[in-house]
């Protein structure tokens, strides 16, 4: 019949239309999805190149080798070239991100809640996808995690089956601190600390060269003093402090001096602090110690000696330690652990010789009792020193 | 017929397939623009809090307070609290975001092509909605542009019609300082320069109190010196690098600078320098030049006389000029800008006394003779000098 004829046709009409609208509505899905990667992330690039162009992302650093200022681009015997630039970098962290941490600009309110160590990949893919990933979302101190933690640094280098040519520790605590020490002590790694304080106005950062300069378990770790009132720091619900411009500062100069000792330019420090007060930055250079109760530190100690021997003189190298003057006096010191400033007045032990603006983080009573032994500090590991301390 | 039917029937699922087929694209499109929103945008934050929970993105910024370090989040008369947050950010600026600027990480490929001001905005309101923008994307050393800059700064404060607080220059060149200097010496406005040398490896932050500290027009510009062969600088084809490392630590300390000044902590440095290949930190303070050709210096240097003279004597403040000696004396002379080393061999001009590591961007040659006048430095205003260098 007519109407049915006219059902059909209008059946047919209908799927058409819808038939078209879907196909709009899945196009612009594609669309808004190829905007988003098309926009979101650059493609790789084959080949590097120093041309002066507004598209070239690398021109700015290949300024500085025909200024001369870098030599070349080179980092474990490859050239500046798409292998530098797919060089691996190793991330180590268990934590989440927290809307609290957004006072520092690299991570942002949309990645609260993913691991660190993903929100961090994925901002930096995005900015540079020549450069390849290995994340481990987990903490490096359980005895598993550390185990596998010194199998990557051990073998994940840029070489193949080779070690990284640098450690980073950008951790808040002294156990994260002593395991990364602890690994690259018995690796022969070298590796750079760094750390801001709780009240978020000093940092430091510092080269260890297992057997060379005084590792994390030679000496109290070393920090910046800081004429403030620590008691206030320990009262109750007070969170440490954390502030973007003392953080970015650090990390600057953190990766500065990690530029510096890969591509063999300016001095490389070996431990630099900010104080952020008074904008001071004392320096110093501390040797390891031979009574460290580090075993592998001992043992790289040897091998240094070793290699020193075996060195033709002319090639010593002369470690010049850069002594800075202040006149403002008014250092105080700083505590970063759990000890009060009555503990600190009853301080005797041994304290190294330290310049202006550096102190440590902590010192041993006048008198530690413990089991009818005299405290023979020399001897004694941080850990046992500080599980002492806490036993007080 | 059964054959029609059946085609109605097929017809009518196929309508009620296809409705839901697009019913569900055009969800999936809203999910996706909600969760986009959603997860890019955290809300605005109706009442601050010191409360210490990871959710709470001030937490990290008000344990600052309870240690004491912060007196107080007051900035122009107003609290820290919603109308502080509510700060405007006035941004200036004519270039574009280009693929060469991502090596530094605030810009993100994606953004390549729009204006610097509209990316960065985007970026800061992204990570705090608490804060609200004023975009300028023009060049501040034209005229019509000057005026404009100068009737934002003096009325777009934070307080309705009042002058804000602080000028940040961050600029490449001379003349956007310059303006800068001349508007602010003109309002008797407070503002901190900055700046990076071409080489990337030194930088240096200048806080500018109109009257009172030398003005961008009373000395040659300060840098800080290095001891790097300028002649490779000059080379064609060699644009300016960049480190985002170098910037990172000039940005950090600028910023440092701002928080103290506007926040009453520590001790707001006048000049500090970086220099990247020794990780040294010369600091100094010049007060203002009464010779300066500056008309507006010279107006602001008459008012703060009669305020100093005003004040009870008591209330003095003290100007403590750090003075930073440092081992390492190879020092050389940096330039910034076109004159050769030949020219400073020549140059007699009167020199600042400068304390070790910081130097002077250029210097008067012995013989200037232009058009039979012995040529005064004091009296001449720096375009003078850098114009009758050029004509050499």
């Amino acid at each position: 019949t007519i109407s049915t004829m006219a059902t059909i046709e209008e059946l047919r009409l209908r799927v058409r239309e819808l038939e078209n609208e879907l196909i709009k509505c899945k196009q612009k899905q594609c669309a808004e999805g190829d905007a988003q990667s098309d926009s979101l992330h650059r493609p790789k690039i084959d080949k590097m190149s120093a041309e002066v162009v507004d598209s070239n992302p690398y021109s700015r650093l290949m300024a500085l080798k025909r200024m001369g200022i870098v030599d070349d681009y080179e980092v474990s015997n490859r050239k500046f070239s798409i292998e530098f630039l797919y060089a691996d970098l190793l991330l180590f962290d268990y934590d989440k991100v927290e809307l609290a941490n957004m006072n520092r600009l690299f991570f942002q309110p949309h990645q609260a809640g993913l691991s660190k160590v993903e929100a961090a990949e994925h901002t930096l893919r995005n900015i540079n996808p020549d450069v390849s990933f290995e994340m481990y979302n987990y903490n490096i101190t359980t005895m598993e995690n550390f185990t596998h933690f010194m199998e990557r640094i051990s073998h994940g280098g840029l070489k193949e089956g080779k070690p990284v040519d640098l450690v980073l520790s950008c951790v808040d605590n002294f156990e994260a601190r002593m395991a990364i020490n602890t690994a690259c002590n018995e690796l022969g790694q070298t590796w750079m600390e760094s750390g801001v304080s709780e009240n978020a106005v000093s940092g430091h950062i510092q080269l260890i060269v297992p057997g060379e300069t005084a590792c994390f378990a030679c000496a109290p770790p070393l920090v910046v003093a800081a004429n403030i009132d620590e008691k206030t720091l320990k009262r109750e619900g007070v969170c440490a402090a954390s502030l973007p411009t003392t953080m970015g500062v650090v990390a600057g100069l953190l990766v500065q001096n990690v530029l510096k000792y890969l591509l063999k330019f300016g001095t490389v420090s070996y431990y630099l602090g900010y104080n952020a007060m008074q904008d001071f930055f004392p320096s110093m250079t501390m040797k390891a110690n031979p009574q460290c109760n580090d075993y592998y530190c001992k043992k790289q100690q040897e091998e240094f000696k070793k290699k020193e021997a075996e060195r033709p003189k002319v090639e010593v190298v002369e470690e010049v330690e850069e002594e800075i003057v202040h006149e403002d006096n008014e250092w105080g010191i700083e505590l970063v652990s759990e000890i009060s400033e009555a503990d600190l007045q009853a301080a005797s032990g041994p304290m190294p010789d330290l310049p202006e603006g550096i102190t440590v983080a902590y010192t041993l009573p006048t008198e530690v009792p413990v089991e009818g032994e005299t405290v023979d500090v020399a001897n004694q590991s941080l850990e046992e020193l500080m599980a002492k301390m806490k036993n007080l």
